[in-house]
């Protein structure tokens, strides 16, 4: 019997070229298009409907769900998930949650109804329903858990070093702003610097947030220093919130780092541009969202990857908003 | 003949939750599945096969195409996009083209695959044969195209009344920098801002740029001040690289906007928040994705809407890095 493979071999060209003309989904030259019928003809061959329609049934897209691209934290990791997906010819369908429990199922939802052959998700919801009943694979970015591989950076860690930072750079009355409560990162990163403010004993102050907005970046920023004139020292839930703290700073004539240090979490690309220059917590988003990505690819290839999590380390990235210890001046 | 819509009515669900148990392409839920499925047999429907693969050609799809989603001005045209898609249950499959012809054209290829109902993009190349072949619609976005509708914002506009500004507010040796030559929105601006130099006569330095990129950003504002010390005014092709220069004069030890002054382009969120704040020529890039979209939903209800390009206003913002005119402290 002649096969697709015949026939590809026939035209001289690729099996899914052949595929694209028999299932008129997707460009084909004219010229192509021609050879392809001619071969077909000539080979006598009749598509096999079984095999088209399961090959119709894989798609090459992937899901991935993000909290809000807006926050330049996210770009990163989309860009990283991309390019690794564009070296294997997948294509990403894209949705914002925006930390909504009901928009994030209903992209689940479409993304299935697209036939996506994975899920990629920075969720706050790992443990719902809609993801456990998932027939396809599933990692979760930028956060953690036991039911599904994750790529995430080591925020604990990332708490402590910022923590340990401010103090030995000498701050001693430190506010420390407590990113949004349902996102896991933010409580991780809090609570690791609060561990380490507590073991020294340290004077802290903590600053609620409710979410990860510039608008309200702007308003912490001005609230903490109306509540406590006397912080010497900020340990920001990210590095926007940071920008927002350094403005206010400046604005109240504070000079910083000599009044007062900052660290950021995340390293975004402009937080090197803003003046002083922002000394912060580096997660390597990038390259989380190509693990990611890789990790995907590994699952869709063969389903017997076991269940595993890649934790990637975080780095003080000392700037501008940090105090020189004396043996870094030497 | 029963009808598709019947079993909807019969099983108290939608035409869509009949459609997806008929072609298992999607998510429903085990009690619903039954209820379909017992409306079904007690109706003796049989669908309509040629109706079916209609209503299965059509995704839900739409394929968007940025140049670099990294870049901070395209994450708040996407979100624009994106918003107004969920309101219309569409779909966003998204690349970034890097600004190459060829990636460009292989993404434009797999979104057709895809099988997207229609294409937004942001590209350099509107005239290409694989956008002219294209039989779905097609919308550019923060381009111009004699082609197809577009949406985009007056560049060369908002160059004019940069460089009024910067002559209006005192400075006298004005730098221009030039965006990537590529880009036609970048030379837009950068024709009206030396339009209105040469006009009044006013010295100005032109740099020139090959891309938008942060690294290219930094090495071109050091550059700047090495060629051309007196610099009194910089207009920025936008604004990462007008942080750049900010950060690159506050190093240097001049005064913002005592000795220099400084005009971004885009008001991107960060903007705001260095120090001085950026006084900038605003895009209203979240409004122009959001348009982008009604015009392509326009076009997939409805063929016969007129090909029209909406041109978006746009707007100085006056912050910290130009000097307050006479009339203003008032």
């Amino acid at each position: 019997m002649v096969t697709i493979k015949d026939v590809a071999k026939y035209a001289g060209v690729s099996v899914a070229t052949i595929s694209r003309v028999l299932n008129e989904n997707g460009y084909v030259h004219e010229d192509t298009r021609r050879v392809v019928e001619k071969a077909i003809k000539e080979l006598n061959y009749t598509p096999n409907e079984v095999a088209r329609s399961l090959y119709k049934r894989k798609s090459r897209l992937i899901g991935l769900l993000l909290p809000d691209i807006t926050n330049p934290y996210f770009p990163q990791l989309a860009r990283g998930v991309e390019d690794r997906m564009q070296q294997s010819g997948l294509r990403l369908i894209f949705g914002n949650s925006d930390e909504s429990q009901q928009k994030e199922q209903d992209y689940i939802q479409t993304f299935v109804q697209n036939n996506v052959v994975g899920i990629i998700a920075s969720t706050n919801f790992p443990g719902m329903d809609f993801y456990r009943r998932l027939k396809i694979p599933v990692v979760f970015l930028d956060r953690i858990s036991s039911d599904r591989p994750a790529v995430y950076a080591d925020g604990r860690e990332g708490g402590r070093i910022a923590a340990q930072q401010m103090i030995e750079r000498g701050s001693r009355q430190i506010a420390v702003l407590q990113g949004p409560a349902h996102v896991r990162p933010a409580q991780d990163r809090f609570q690791g610097a609060v561990e380490v403010l507590q073991d020294t004993g340290v004077t802290y102050e903590v600053v609620q947030t409710d979410s990860f907005t510039l608008d309200e970046a702007q308003r912490r920023a001005e609230e903490l220093f109306v509540s406590f004139p006397e912080t010497d020292g900020v340990i920001a839930s990210n590095d926007m919130a940071a920008i927002a703290v350094l403005h206010e700073a400046l604005r109240l004539g504070k000079k910083v780092p000599e009044d007062i240090q900052i660290i950021g979490f995340d390293d975004i690309p402009l937080s090197e541009l803003v003046s002083p220059s922002l000394s912060t917590i580096r997660q390597p988003a990038y390259d989380m969202g190509k693990q990611a990505a890789e990790l995907m690819i590994q699952l869709i290839e063969n389903d017997d990857v076991e269940l595993k999590s890649i934790q990637m380390p975080v780095q003080f990235i000392q700037r501008g908003t940090t105090r020189i210890k004396a043996e870094e001046s030497i």
